[in-house]
């Protein structure tokens, strides 16, 4: 087959580890017998730097006329003061709106060989397999109004938490389509005890339910999910919640993996082109020096190759060779511990390719 | 010195901890000579049973002419597909607005000899000793609108989120008095990179720390937080944070105590009593049968001692004689594993009351 793919790497280590992944994606394309066609655009404060504008119309055209993105990361201090419009992430927030991307997948597993890495006991983590769907184009990051103004003579701001039924079943419907395909339990998280968004969300979870009589449905209260996360995360399979509470989430739960620069996502919407990026930030700190872990971002092109293209085994394979990689014993900084040695970011990636 | 307690047992196993804790009140006022009264009243689902409001005046009208408000908890499976005004956790909600509770005070530490109890490893938690202070009275618990509504014939919700500068100044201010005499370092937790409310909170947060020259303050990202309190929470002192925030990053972190069955709260307003009460729930599945944990409320009690009394030494009594108990190797149902024996809710109580 032959795909075309837009790269977006972004700022910090952004454009260090989507070079890498392309590298396993061509592998990839030797191995299968595909054609990865790349074109790159500008997006968050590179894009800014350059176009004054953190997503450019022609990084939407061009994404809009591929088959795939891949992004790497946005956002660094350098832009932490600029207005909210000319911010790196307003760039994500848009693109994830533009293209209606309303599905955020986030797995959490754990490689064997990292069992011990995490800060959570090896019992409460060894094997965990749960997939987290956050909804990605509602709630209170696009809710209207957000905005300063004037209460009884005083300064105060409002942000709003709204979602529209068509949203919330599309999102719920995923999920348990997904579920079907996995441990065919769905967990629905909200706050319903206080937020009346909630309880919609619930009904409505509860009346998707019934299209699926092979899944199982519970409810959870966020702040008890984030407990359970620590807890007992082998209990979830599916996790589905609004967008700020998946946020919240879905980087504790990256906790479990022992670090964060291994999990991989991807977000979807109904036909269009999706994302798929590494669920860790931009890094500037190391950014440039070879330290960056490429693993996630690898791991977003496996989930790339599933999703987008249904090519289940070259899924497997990369999958299959970051497993030998790190059973290897290579590792790159982030995993490093005592006076083990660690490889470069083109190391490890050198490290997979041997495998596949 | 005599001080009256407004009793609120609530649900569940609430009854039978708040009795506990009224226990351990006595023996501190027989042996530092103080004369504590109690007067009980129905909250909750209790209340909406017998007088069909969640928080009934007499109720209200009792707390506020006593010192200080001891809470067991409140909720229950039996009222939950109440009308939300009829719904147990709306008492709770109005007594923390009507009496002005903005400041939630959730101190997470942990004891020696359960610090392997954790689901998270013992080098990571070992000694912590940190205070969440979350906002009470803002926010989405309280903003209007909080409703249904018709969006282009959908049906759909929407909840508010808002914050006035003086409802944040106030709390801020608060966690910046309690770092003073605690690790001198603040850590305020937003999303300031999405929500208004956010950068408003931040900037305000930066004002205040200009009154504090001798305190240091941080910004931190909640989904990060969310994560950093798995991965190092020893580098938070104080950490404040909106109601909502607040609500999941707290519950998170007691995960680092072992059991949900520990953590004391207490919940401030400028002048008036405070409300005192286990972060734990109404646990109605285990309600009756002696097998609660009393030890949160008991040090909730401690807390109230030390905050509405200013009995710093009978505070720290009961908080030694709940290490020695826990030191003599009595556990209830919540702290025990394999073949270990499991003591009563009662049999707890004695344990600590014979250290007093
Ligand atoms: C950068 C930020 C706006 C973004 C979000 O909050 O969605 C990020 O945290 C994420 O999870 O992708
Ligand atoms: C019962 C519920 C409304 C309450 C809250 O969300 O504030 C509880 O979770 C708490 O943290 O005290």
């Amino acid at each position: 087959m032959e795909k075309t793919i837009t790269l977006l790497p972004g700022d910090g280590i952004g454009p260090e580890v989507v070079t890498e992944a392309t590298r396993v994606l061509d592998k990839i394309g030797i191995e299968f017998g595909h054609k990865f066609n790349y074109q790159t655009a500008a997006i968050g404060g590179t894009a800014v730097d350059q176009f004054e504008d953190p997503l450019p119309k022609e990084t939407l055209d061009l994404c809009r006329e591929s088959d795939a993105i891949l992004l790497g990361a946005v956002g660094g201090p350098k832009w932490d003061s600029y207005p909210a419009h000319l911010r790196p992430e307003k760039g994500l927030l848009r693109i994830r709106k533009e293209l209606q991307l309303f599905s955020n997948l986030r797995p959490v597993s754990i490689y064997n060989s990292l069992v011990s890495e995490s800060t959570i006991k090896e019992e409460v983590v060894r094997g965990i397999d749960l997939l987290i769907v956050r909804e990605l184009t509602g709630g209170l990051y696009f809710g209207e109004p957000s905005e300063r103004l004037d209460v009884d003579g005083e300064e105060a701001a409002v942000d709003t938490l709204s979602y529209k039924r068509s949203e919330i079943e599309r999102i719920v419907r995923m999920a348990f389509e997904l579920a079907e395909v996995r441990g065919g339990k769905v967990m629905s998280v909200d706050k319903a005890n206080v937020l009346e968004s909630s309880r919609l969300w619930r009904q409505i979870a509860n009346e998707i339910a019934e299209e699926f009589p092979n899944v199982t449905l519970e409810h959870m209260l966020v702040d008890n999910a984030a407990m359970q996360l620590i807890r007992n995360p082998r209990q979830f399979d599916v996790l589905v919640t609004e967008n700020l509470f998946g946020d919240i989430l879905s980087d504790e739960a990256s906790m479990i993996s022992g670090s964060l620069g291994l999990l991989p996502s991807a977000s979807l919407s109904a036909e269009g082109p999706g994302i798929y990026e590494p669920i860790h930030g931009s890094a500037p700190d190391i950014a440039g020096k070879g330290l960056a872990n490429p693993l996630a971002t690898i791991a977003s092109v496996a989930m790339m190759l599933k999703y987008a293209f249904k090519m289940e085994l070259e899924s497997e394979a990369i999958m299959d060779a970051i497993n030998q990689a790190l059973d290897s014993g290579v590792r790159t900084a982030d995993l490093v511990y005592g006076n083990q040695e660690a490889v470069s970011t083109t190391e490890m990636t050198d490290t997979v390719l041997h495998y596949i």
